[in-house]
């Protein structure tokens, strides 16, 4: 895994957990020479320093880049057009710039039209994270096994394509290539359909006033707090996400209520038939993760460990 | 934890993962001198003998509560009637006769009227399970931490209330004790509710077109596999709870998409303010989770251990 750097210095912008992470995977197999670090918040940046992940600290995002090789974006996606025309005439000729942001199609949208010449512009999205935040939730092997998309634009440099891919690559992910608007639509499926799912029903829980939130919490193990992990993750990312994809989650939210009304009415006319088969076909799906190395097979996550306090649902 | 037995004998009607569970935990810790198993499936009753869950294995139940000072039944909920006609004239007097079923009116309606005077009916439910069922699934810890409630009618018989009660503490178990009718709504909101979103969900994913399935799956770890987990469960426990909680569940399914559609408008009319504000509030009930040692306070499930191929969401 280790070698030459593939980079001398890279910058990021943001230091959350997808910038803390690559920070120190980048810096565990060596992969860059320097570290330049921004972002906007002082208590942050004091934090990734306090962490050692860079080698310099700027709150000035243009200041980060001046001489970056590979300039990563990972800020909230309605961030980005604001940090693109801040940094572009920062920008270093021949650099690569790309982002971990979870929406593509905005990204081009708002950030292409400030990159300079001779910059390459290659967006990109590592599929992995947790529900935790900000630089102390990082950790190098966040990446491993994990894919990463880029959605690079039609007259994209090869020699650069490369360069980054290899350089996920080293961070231990797969690295697949798809048009920005596909790469919209199938996130919004596996990925913004679930968070706002389960957003919204921890609220619908957290508003009842016939179950108390005690009870909520109490009996949890029987299948809620399952849906509480992603309904943790960060607001401001998720906020964004919606805002800037739209047109894919309002499509994929309406097949998903369009199918629920169809169970609520089996359930209200006790079609057990139409029930059973849905609950039956589903099971497969697990299966085929689980056999693609993207999931555990122990049951409950492997939460249920002898003696363990946390188990459990039905 | 060990002492004097709690009962002589105990019949395990149904043999799944919470029958095979309560046979282990109560041989472990010498609840009862004696186990005697049925279940209406030979090769399931086969499968729990080479296990050696029980003394006495029987295809008849009636023949299998003879005796039997103990009987719980293990069974999906909509067998629970036919399953208390059966054995209704084998009960011994005095004996106490539960379930471990996920709703309780339709188990207090369908069984009460076949138990004979002088055994003592206390409907349970623990709130204790995985995603897999069948004999093979069942551990001794599961119920470990977990809630047991008990909906005792009110004239119940305050020894045998007393006797069950310890019976559930001494599998690790807090007891609560609820009306039947509001045991319901609260496993609708915080169990049958998440169970038939994430069925849902998943078979929304599974029809797409747009989207292949094989997408699906690799992208997976960002946020959908949470819900393949729920949605593996087994297809005729909750076929059954379906039917038999209809009025709670339709209640809690109708405010779930209120809740979907007031959230769908704010990103269709692009209303940043009640996004965040809605995904800041959901951050504090999986707090409270972890704090009540309902859930694991490990990012992503403790799935991801350096190394380990699972992790991960964004």
């Amino acid at each position: 895994m280790t070698g030459a750097p593939l980079f001398n210095r890279m910058a990021l912008i943001g230091i959350g957990l997808i910038g803390s992470s690559l920070a120190q995977v980048a810096r565990q197999r060596g992969l860059v020479n320097e570290i330049s670090i921004s972002t906007r918040s002082p208590a942050t940046l004091q934090r990734a320093e306090e962490l050692g992940l860079g080698d310099y600290y700027a709150l000035d995002a243009a200041a980060a880049v001046e001489d970056a090789d590979l300039v990563i974006l990972c800020v909230p996606v309605g961030a980005n057009e604001a940090v693109a025309k801040w940094i572009a005439p920062s920008l270093k000729k021949g650099a690569i710039l790309s982002d971990a942001g979870s929406t593509k199609e905005s990204v081009v949208e708002q950030v292409s039209p400030h990159v300079p010449d001779g910059v390459h512009f290659i967006p990109g999205h590592p599929i992995a994270g947790t529900e935790h935040s900000g630089p102390d939730a990082g950790f190098s092997t966040l990446f491993d096994q994990r894919w990463c998309i880029l959605t690079p634009p039609d007259d994209v440099d090869q020699e650069a394509l490369q360069k980054l891919k290899t350089f996920w690559e080293s961070c231990g992910s797969d690295v697949d290539l798809m048009e920005p608007k596909h790469h919209d639509l199938v996130l919004a499926i596996v990925s913004h359909l679930p968070h706002l799912i389960a957003y919204n029903i921890v609220g619908t829980a957290d508003d009842l006033a016939t179950v108390t939130k005690s009870q909520v919490i109490k009996y949890s193990a029987s299948g809620f707090r399952d849906f509480t992990r992603l309904a943790a993750s960060d607001p401001t990312m998720w906020r964004d996400v919606c805002l800037n994809n739209k047109e894919a989650i309002l499509e994929m939210l309406a097949r998903f209520s369009e199918d629920l009304s169809a169970m609520q009415r089996a359930i209200r006319w006790g079609d057990g038939q139409m029930l059973f088969d849905l609950f039956t076909r589903t099971r497969s799906i697990r299966r085929s993760i689980i056999e693609a190395g993207q999931e555990t097979d122990a049951p409950d996550f492997g939460r249920h460990v002898a003696g363990s306090p946390v188990s459990s649902n039905d």
